[in-house]
């Protein structure tokens, strides 16, 4: 490649990684362990790549973990566009899909066209949850929150008069990406029943 | 390996998880770009390594990705315990390394021998600066600020009265990991100059 062509690309490179600053405003529901405020996209995908390193060697099938690590980190950069949609707001996420694909579009390719693919390609194979990468890249995404939720006595379980199945629907796809990892959530979600953070199915707390 | 040692690791695992949490509380010197919080050592790791993945075929030699991602992943764990030690503090640079390698004993050894022994060397690898890996993960670290301090309009380098020969210095190594980078690392050096947002030597601004 001459050296015009490196300048260019560069230039696309940048102007993509100054865009992606946007996710560290992009809100979710639950907090950082301890903490008050509202935890950012940006935040939290560090978390699931760091649980990435440290959990692989409790994933069901054998695992490409760098494979696993790109998902992650690019996995969420589409709520730039698209905002977090909560997983208990049903209209959002009627519109969610649709949403994250034009915003898919529109950030992937600042990028020099190969690059583009490949994130949008990694992005879509998170969503589709059919390899085993992107099995257990979600079974973090949803471990994560657990840790958080349990961590901070049940806040947003409390907030939102979440049962105990209805967490333990939501949980369940851990078990897809491992077996360990879904038998330490159970304990917890049984931890959590103990300490009341669960509300029964008329919505009021035991 | 039977099921009660399992249990025992992903205890062990998901504690030294819990505690990194607290890296999202540690602030640093520089802000998101358009934001007018300051960034936290998590989210900061994050966007270090989207760039590892899109800027990697600049680095100037072969590189193992993954291991650059696990090492920007888990660089900044640290300050934890160490805190932030900005690039301009004099005294606190004195004591970085000490405080940060007894944080890094205390922190990595929550996790099971192999992985403490693992993380830790990862993070003596990056503060080396030798490998290959190092060195472009090390120019990450800086370019990263570079490209949020000139799209905050100079503001921490206003702040701090930085001539353009400090910035200068303070950026070289990015050389070392690629000229490429180098090369538009100074093109935003020069326009930073002509915008001044840098000062003289005497502290004032042109």
């Amino acid at each position: 490649m001459n050296s015009a062509n490196t300048t260019d690309k560069l230039a696309q490179q940048i102007q993509f990684l100054v865009e992606t600053e946007k996710l560290k405003a992009i809100l979710r529901r639950n907090s950082p362990v301890n903490a008050q405020r509202r935890e950012n996209s940006a935040e939290h995908s560090w978390s699931l790549a760091l649980m990435a390193i440290v959990l692989a060697e409790h994933a069901s099938q054998q695992l490409n973990l760098l494979h696993v690590l790109k998902m992650l980190l690019v996995h969420d950069i589409v709520e730039i566009d698209a905002d977090d949609t909560d997983c208990f707001d049903a209209a959002g996420n009627t519109t969610k899909a649709d949403r994250e694909k034009r915003a898919a579009e529109r950030i992937f390719n600042l990028l020099p066209a190969a690059q583009a693919t490949e994130l949008q390609e990694l992005w879509r194979e998170f969503e589709s949850r059919i390899t085993p990468e992107a099995v257990f890249a979600n079974a973090l995404d949803r471990l994560m929150p657990l840790l958080q939720i349990f961590h901070n006595n049940g806040n947003t379980w409390r907030e939102l008069d979440v049962t105990s199945q209805q967490a333990i629907s939501r949980f369940q796809p851990i078990g897809d990406g491992s077996v360990a990892l879904w038998n330490y959530a159970r304990s917890l979600l049984a931890e959590a029943e103990r300490q009341n953070f669960f509300s029964d199915a008329s919505g009021k707390h035991h």
